[in-house]
């Protein structure tokens, strides 16, 4: 078995759970490299120096351009804040490495296509990582549209609800400056978006209101908004509501996404996160009502990577799945979901941007047609 | 005690709901009046004749005139399809009845202004049929937002998913027909947005999206969309989401309302009725998460006229409390939801049609400011 | 359509929960019989005579006897603590009357055996108010157990929590008095019992365990206990295992009951009393987990009186449901649970307290056999 | 940071749950001393190899003697059948080794004795594999206890519902057979009286029941129950009711645990691990109900080393968290549960079985009396 290099940009909570992924990934599953963790890197040396003993990386550096020259180095991880994932997204596919960078891909449209080209051009795998793609019962859920267990596609519906920004005396940091952290579309909405186009297909057009309800901390303008909402029509006929929130008091980060069929519904609840709701029209009429499938089953996707069905997988694994998977398809792909999508979402992403400043409904095409 | 004479307009399903309310009101509840079930009309004599005699009419007619007519009615009732509301509850006031009319108040923002204002003129007690607001976990629900549970309200979320137009099969009859049923906005959504002004307030702009999916049944053009969303943004600030849709498989009347504000969040989910769950920003940090409110304590609202907590009330319930608490209004109110209000829900319900036709924002008052 | 004069034993909360079966009762569905109120019984004159006006009755009356007495009166209905039932049961039964008595049928199994042969020597319809049976998914339940939904019944678990007796500072009633409102077992546990026996038939021997954690109130002895469990043979073979506790905080009246068998599980729990959730072995494997049933369907017991699927009934319903199947039943039968299966329920109760106190397991044989 | 030497025994289900938890701990919490996995043993060459290899211990062999004597391990780890335990703990304790060893230590109190006795005299750290005191809702159910958030203790409930051996073609293996495998009371009741006695304290006496339902398998008989029960008495007088089944359809692992005390409520369900219901008796009555702690908010056990709030672990995190306790602890402790709470778990096992075979009540004290 060879090895695969893993040089890791950043050392905050996606760090660790990075991290996280790829030592455990092969302790879960069977695979064709084993993953080396080579580096990592970060600005502050203290911190960086700690994180590479505690995740476990043979090496630390506070340049991250030195990590992505490395030739020991065959995929570049970027898990710093969202301003900074395009520059450094395409320095590496330049330097010819596979890239995964965290979601979202960039901040603008502009930016995530320039880096999509640039990986494109290189022709190195690229990723984006929307990690709960590879959460069991979000797996299931797309296996199961896929499969025609809710028949012909009509609603969408998802929410991301979170107290992250309720408290006024949170102060100013990154996530409420718009040109570091971006909006709460990007920042949780480009989750629903991704999820919800991944099974639903691509999205036409959208309306979008938005709003800031602590407009200053520590003395400076916030510049992102706290709560958004989004009613969208998809390329298919049909249509969808997202809303996504970091003003709801005692929801820490309680995603749902629903699908409502012509056969069928399936509902996810990322607070019950090892299952999934399914109504089948179908089913016999005296057993009227859903099921709540126990998404760990041995046939269900991952399922045979992790424990017995009931004993529950958590968030991490979401990361060892994506990575796990990574690895066996490095280094000639293909992979899902890679920039091109990431660039797709942020073009939705910032559609809602544009349709709530503007008040008006804006078409995908208007923002990502010209690049 | 004295008496106070019913006469219900339609034998349906509201009005079988209806007449089990006034039949229960005073076992539950000590009342000024008696209810007495005067008079019952419809257009089919034989199943009027037969709804006479199981919810306990001492008369029964065919002519919703000569019932309105009759001097021992004193509260005229209307039951009928939304499409003849608005003519009955003018004819009644006119006639000095006190009125109390099933929701919609009409299908037109015009109509409903119109029985407004005859009920005004008339000087009478009118009343409009919006049954969940005394439901008792949702009476609770206003009353903790009133007593300042969650602060300063932000945001508001509603849905109503039901799975009554699924089937391609289910054969066109008045509920498809938009001059007589209305849309599914004015159907499921007026209860929505009932709620949502009664606890946050009025709306002061609309964005909106409708599809029929099913289009034709029994060889006619379906009128009236089968699933519908809107954003909103009340004169307060706060912000909306809502979705009503009817093409939701195995979702039968699942109606959800949540409410974040600045301290607190309120969950109230049909699916169980009996149940609020409260998310309180000063609760300890280490009770993070939310409580499952039993909603029927003596200290809630309704509890002492039904059972012990834990008992469970259903949805009768609310109509035992709506026409109890009618009855002891009459015959001077004051009451709400009156006829004022109806039509202001309306006004909305028709913003949100006019957005989604016209694939724009549109300002409540550009529907209402008129009338 | 004729009518049945009813007479009610008793006007607290059991006699206000049966005034109100009555009353809807022939608003829901259509009976063979009107009930008619003919006179309630108590011994204050005062608040019986309120409660007369309230629930609808013609007379009062203070002396119960008067009431058995009453030629207008055909079924005598026992809302009384339960020490009192087996009397007023045998002189009503002895009077001609049919008769419903509230749970449990006695205090002893000697009690509830002599009420039993009165009944039976009388040839009247009798009936034990086990009313949780005609709870919609309760009744469901029962159905689908005898349609092989779950196959063999191997496992039987039940369990009733209630905070009743939490507080120490409750002062002393009759609830705490063995001689009048009997064992926890006997209160909370009958309803247990009677269902399990209902779904997986005769239990025939018992261990179980008793205590009173709180023994003195007001100043006197409580002489009954504060929870008690049970493990239980079934005659069938299957296993079962009940709990009983009115010292469960913040649970107000929490029943559930589980059966296992071969084939499936069917759960129950009261809290969410329109549902009932079904693990059907034979289901798809890639469907694991257990369904949500919605007990509300057209096809399910009682559904058709009540409202459309979804919307949710109460409590109230199982007495509704009761007292029209015990009108339509009336006069002669059959009718089940009658008091024979009272008596046996008793029994069981009886064996179960004879266990506790005697640390052995106890044969119900041991307890009935002798009457 | 130094290093601490694991030896592991045996490579299924357990040993792969262990060498997670081994390999994640260094990433999730900073360790005093770092894992280092040295050698895995199994009886099967081939698989034992593979299983080095996947989870990464440098060496392997068929012989668990040669491993216990390896002078590179510090720790040997016990994840074999049940049957095999107690002579494995022996062993290494007797090599000077710290020993974890999964649960349940021993088929008897006498070999569970044995072992403990091996351990103490040897004076070695001695660990259980009791993982679920170490999820982090369970964890903080202990402490909330111990800080008197249900008062003082009266009931205890717990119940471990499996559908292992629901299927009759479920062929024999050592899970069938007594000698190797143990009761479903030692195999799944071990988990749940260790969490009942660490919360409630010591079990005095004990009734049981147990059934065999599928009585042969591939022409074998079976020699351990399918399901059992038991009423128990703890030392302070509190009350208890377990379970345990692995016939229970549609229930993959089901685990709840709840204990009632004069003040409060706590109630743990595994299916939603990352949640803790709790009635607290002295909350505003208004409120009425119970709260649903998200288990995982910074104050709570553990929760600093995962991820934030409402993201959720998993069954790993279990592990994790024993083995990073264990390696913090290691070499000089102290630890629990050690041998000789194991050894008493054991005991309250012994105690059910006898009382179920000799139909009476057994007090602990006759087990665990002697030895």
């Amino acid at each position: 078995m060879g090895e695969v290099g893993i040089g890791l940009v950043g050392y905050g909570m996606m760090g660790k759970a990075h991290s996280y992924g790829y030592t455990v990934a092969p302790v879960m599953r069977a695979l064709p490299h084993k993953p080396r963790l080579r580096a990592i890197s970060g600005r502050d040396a203290g911190k960086v120096s700690r994180a590479a003993d505690a995740y476990g990386f043979e090496e630390w550096t506070t340049d991250w351009r030195e990590l992505v020259g490395r030739p020991d180095v065959d995929i570049v991880d970027i898990c710093t804040p969202p301003g900074t994932h395009a520059e450094i997204a395409q320095a590496a596919a330049a330097a010819g490495k596979a890239v995964i960078c965290e979601k979202p891909l960039a901040l603008t449209y502009a930016q995530a296509a320039a880096a999509r080209d640039a990986a494109s051009k290189a022709g190195v795998l690229n990723a984006v990582g929307f990690n709960y793609r590879r959460l069991p019962a979000v797996s299931l859920m797309k296996r199961m549209v896929d499969e025609g267990a809710v028949g012909s596609l009509r609603l969408v519906r998802a929410t991301w609800l979170s107290d992250e920004f309720v408290d006024p005396a949170t102060p100013f940091d990154w996530r409420f400056d718009h040109a570091m952290g971006g909006t709460t579309i990007a920042d949780l909405g480009s989750h629903l978006i991704d999820m919800a186009t991944w099974m639903a297909g691509p999205i036409a057009e959208v309306a979008g209101q938005s709003e800031t309800f602590v407009r200053r901390r520590s003395g400076r303008d916030v510049t992102v908004d706290d709560a958004s909402a989004a009613l969208v029509r998809f390329d298919s006929g049909a249509r969808g509501v997202f809303e996504m929130a970091r003003t709801a008091v005692r929801r820490p980060c309680d995603f749902t996404i629903e699908i409502n069929g012509d056969k069928g519904t399936l509902v996810f609840d990322y607070a019950r996160l090892n299952e999934l709701r399914y109504g089948e029209g179908e089913d016999r009429a005296e057993l009227y009502g859903m099921r709540r499938i126990r998404a760990e089953h041995e046939t269900h996707p991952y399922a045979k990577s992790w424990w017995s069905v009931g004993q529950g997988v958590g968030y991490g694994s979401s990361f060892v799945n994506q990575l796990a998977d990574l690895i066996e398809r490095w280094p000639d792909g293909p992979w899902e979901p890679d920039f091109a999508e990431g660039a797709a979402v942020q073009a939705v992403c910032e559609a809602i941007e544009r349709a709530a400043a503007e008040h008006r409904w804006v078409s995908v095409h208007e923002v990502a047609g010209s690049l």
